[in-house]
């Protein structure tokens, strides 16, 4: 059931991409941000549109869906960049510098950056209660308390003199990959102007158990199935979860935060399967 | 009036700053956003806090104030990249990546741009509905129709085989300055739920003769009292409104949107004194 709703849901986004993006007037940078915004598993997107079936709000949901992942797509593009992780390859292709340039990279990215607000704050997303909160708590999610704040955490620990303990890692996940995850899975209870609370909870173990198995893929992964450059945390003496618990401690303690997840959403029963369904996937999947 | 209006607005505006960026967790991201945000003439927030008082709803603009010096400061840190204008100095100080690196310039300059939407759709803002119009109208004015759409023209420029015509080069500054002075201008109005009409005919033609004053600026401008390289343009060979117009053309087209803009405030009647004040001194300013 999950798998053809992920693949649904990534074809409605997909589609909302054409027509957002199509409607920007011509240039490198709506190239750059179509490019960057192609591919990728839509998983933040699909916690959007699921969170808000969930809710019943599903018809106001897709402009949320697009944000976020526009939100996550200028994200990967300036992590990419020289300055940064310097990488080439993502989602399988050039990345955007590569294919344009560095200030075509850092502009598209900020434009998407603007992009998902302008989406979340549009008319389709509902009352201007609930957009202004979606907006709100979007832009602390983004900024320097969120994910800015672990993808400086992140270039720090690349330079610092020890490696990261447990706690350290645990707090740049939270910002650089649990902010959005945690965005994506509350947006349906904010759609709805719900209690975001049992989301909130499955969204903080998901997003932790999406890392961890991240760190795992990175040491055991296929890069031309992943798309992307892998063992680049080794190759930088970064620690990770795996260096941190090993291999089996890893693959333990994400199962632990799926079990976790799963418990979280027992105030929704079986409405949750779905959402059960993809804790159980984030620590499966091979990409 | 009008400068001690400005020079009052510029310390709330700063002390605003000094309060929500010491509330960030500290790292070289919050010390660079800081640094980014110091200084600066405040025009933007300015006009945001001039115009709210004109409608009654300063006690509510402070936010928007800061939001739209914080989004000037970010498009100012990554501007000044290497792979963009690659500027050293700014405001008189070393630029942020100068400061410390180019990672730390680019992430601050995203953090920057989530914190002005943080702050636009925070409760101080007033009503839902109108902090979700001045969030989707600053999304519009930053994004790839707005902002990023006029410095990708710029960019796009320094490449062209042949200079910009005047009608290009209008485009490009509606977009790179012109889109801030428009969304500053008419918050006061959207901060009021009134009509935007007379303040964006007020901030478009102030918006092109502030351009073109930087023009002039950069020919017959001091390095030392603007903060910041002069002559970059004609070293780059790039077309401006100096080289299309000649100075002296360039100095009377900036006269007439000066008294442009004075004319579109008539709706507010003696009210307006400060803003066409305003509009006087953007042509008469030496930094």
């Amino acid at each position: 059931m999950f798998r053809d709703r992920l693949a649904a849901d990534a074809a409605r986004i997909q589609d909302g991409f054409d027509r957002v993006l199509g409607a920007l007037p011509d240039s490198d940078i709506a190239r750059a941000m179509a490019h960057a915004c192609d591919g990728g598993k839509r998983l933040r997107g699909f916690l959007v549109l699921e969170s808000a079936r969930l809710h019943g709000v599903e018809d106001r949901a897709l402009n949320a869906a697009i944000a976020i992942e526009a939100l996550h797509a200028y994200s990967l593009v300036h992590d990419d960049l020289p300055c940064m992780d310097d990488d080439d390859m993502r989602r399988g292709r050039p990345t955007v510098h590569v294919t344009w340039d560095e200030a075509v990279a850092v502009l598209a990215g900020d434009a998407l950056q603007a992009l998902a607000f302008e989406l979340v704050t549009a008319p389709e997303s509902g009352p201007a209660e609930i957009r202004a909160t979606l907006a709100s708590s979007l832009a602390q999610a983004a900024g320097a308390r969120g994910m800015v704040l672990g993808q400086a955490l992140d270039m720090a620990a690349e330079t610092a003199a020890a490696p990261l303990t447990l706690e350290q890692i645990t707090r740049l996940q939270a910002g650089k990959t649990g902010a959005l995850f945690d965005w994506a899975a509350c947006a349906g209870a904010r759609l709805a102007g719900a209690d975001i609370a049992p989301l909130r909870g499955y969204a903080r173990a998901l997003g932790l158990a999406f890392q961890i198995a991240d760190d795992i893929l990175d040491v055991e992964g296929d890069a031309a199935r992943a798309g992307k450059r892998l063992q680049k945390d080794a190759d930088a003496g970064k620690a990770t979860f795996v260096s941190l618990l090993g291999l089996e401690g890893a693959r333990a303690r994400a199962a632990e935060l799926v079990a976790e997840a799963e418990a979280a959403l027992s105030p929704y029963g079986t409405d949750a399967l779905c959402l059960r369904e993809a804790a159980r996937f984030v620590i499966a999947r091979d990409s």
